[in-house]
């Protein structure tokens, strides 16, 4: 079995639904986002979880694409909420038609979901609604936790990981879940597969917010400093804002609070004060640990070893991974 | 039996569901917006289908509040769009907050009705959730019709009427019908209850057209002529559009484009040219027809004629009020 006979699986499936086509301006802007493409991670680690315990994952697909509809939706609606132009390059919904497009197609996409899931079979069905459901509130939770670190200089690092728990990880750690209620694992099991996809989630999303930073310009795909030119609240600028003192603070600040800048100076003057303080290596340290953690979980799951060998190679791509 | 038990009842769970505290913004617009009342006609219409066929209607409680969250969660997204700064005389969400605390609040709200829903029991929770799913989508592609009207002068009677059933009807369709699939009615009893919920729903909503204009002041609650003054695209300006000739015609257009009027003059202005193509006498020949249709199906439905008479009296309040 290659990861790739899951991803074919999944693209023939995506091609397949059919989300509606009138009035135009509601359906065509969901076959617009599911286009841009993605990596389609949450719905293979779906499949590789059921595939765990079954060869019949393929009565995992539909389902597992509830997930990615999910996943998109909530970046249709996180887009207007950010004012973002661009999506994998591309314009997003509400700049290619308008705000009002891209919250009642994300409100049909989330219905879409939902719909999805109804796939799943017989007793198996209310335990995966219920905890999708879950999951979407906490989803939610995330998204305006980190809306309202936008305006605070204060975020500790527990509230960062809370906050990219509920808003990233979640999700990755119910996709696990999901599989492995499909392929019919017992309770305890289903849990260790979501603290690893919750664990492998934070250490994904850090690693998120350090390449943003120390990626290779040539192998990242995006421009090195974005984060650092639009003030983003990560990690990174976090922990340097709860660490820096002195005049080090004070020309932190002064690159967070000017209005007019060029931008390759700040990227480079913020870049260097990560630098003095470390935050480089204590996040990777970081990554690490809840890597690490995810591995440990995986390791409690009774399956095939082979076949769990393939969610940790799939893990290790994250770690690893430079774009 | 009477209404206010299944009104109190409806209350009383109302007051029990926990939607979640934090953060504060995601969660304090659900309960604001719940609490800022409403008739509550789309649950209560639920148990009095359930109570059609059992004595057990207060299983169906629960559910029924999921029709209800799901109205308010397309109230506030709607409010959003429309950029209504009121609702139910109180500031709307996006207003009270921002448009961003809309967004997600309501975001979680579609996803608290599916929790709400999850209620349903055994075999009947499938179809209670398939069915949902597809009106919530047509609820939206309702809500993009409507908004694709706005710039629109030569929208037909058919096409509101299908904008209307879609936006307004099939969830009072689904109230009852739902409450049918509770109380373990057949396929063909809840297609009756269906088909007169939605042929109620248009009666409904052709009157809160006509009502907007020939409402009385005293008991409206509401300014009269609110639509005129707003050029807002209902049955009696489409048909006023599709009839209207020569210098009727002219003076219409006339009223529709200006920028600057004295609102009072404008309403006048435009019901006496409702008055001269006899738009009221249509509108209200239109409402009859819907809610005798409505009538007919409830007849067709296998249940206690005592019971029925609840939903018959219901509906006639319906056709019947001022406001």
């Amino acid at each position: 079995m290659s990861p790739a006979i899951f991803v074919d699986a999944l693209q023939n499936e995506l091609q397949s639904i059919q989300y509606g086509h009138s009035p135009a301006e509601l359906y065509d802007p969901i076959r617009y986002i599911m286009s841009l493409g993605g990596k389609r991670m949450r719905p293979l680690m779906t499949l590789m979880a059921t595939y765990l315990f079954t060869d019949d994952w393929q009565k995992a697909v539909r389902p597992a694409l509830a997930v990615e509809v999910f996943h998109n939706f909530t970046l249709m609606h996180d887009d207007i909420m950010d004012q973002a132009p661009l999506r994998r390059n591309q314009p997003t919904v509400h700049e290619k038609w308008n705000g009002n497009v891209a919250i009642l197609s994300g409100d049909v996409m989330l219905v879409n979901a939902y719909q999805l899931l109804l796939s799943v079979e017989g007793d198996k069905l209310k335990p995966a609604l219920e905890r999708f459901s879950r999951t979407a509130a906490e989803v939610c939770e995330g998204q305006q936790m980190d809306m309202n670190f936008e305006t605070r200089w204060d975020v500790t690092e527990g509230e960062y990981i809370d906050m990219i728990r509920l808003k990233t990880s979640v999700l990755l750690g119910y996709a696990l879940e999901l599989g492995g209620l499909i392929a019919g694992a017992g309770e305890t099991t289903r849990q260790h597969l979501y603290e690893g996809g919750m664990n492998i989630g934070v250490g994904f999303q850090l690693k998120d917010d350090l390449l943003d930073v120390y990626g290779d310009p040539a192998k990242f795909g995006k421009q090195v400093g974005g984060d650092i030119i639009a003030n983003k609240k990560t990690f990174l600028l976090i922990e340097a804002l709860q660490q820096a003192q002195g005049s080090v603070r004070e020309e932190l600040t002064d690159w967070l609070t000017k209005t007019t800048f060029d931008k390759a100076e700040k990227v480079q003057a913020v870049t260097a004060i990560y630098d003095q303080l470390g935050i480089r290596q204590l996040t990777e340290s970081r990554i690490t640990g809840y890597f690490d953690r995810g591995f440990a979980n995986f390791d409690q799951v009774d399956a095939d070893p082979d076949r769990k060998k393939l969610l940790i190679q799939f893990a290790h791509q994250l770690v690893e991974r430079e774009s």
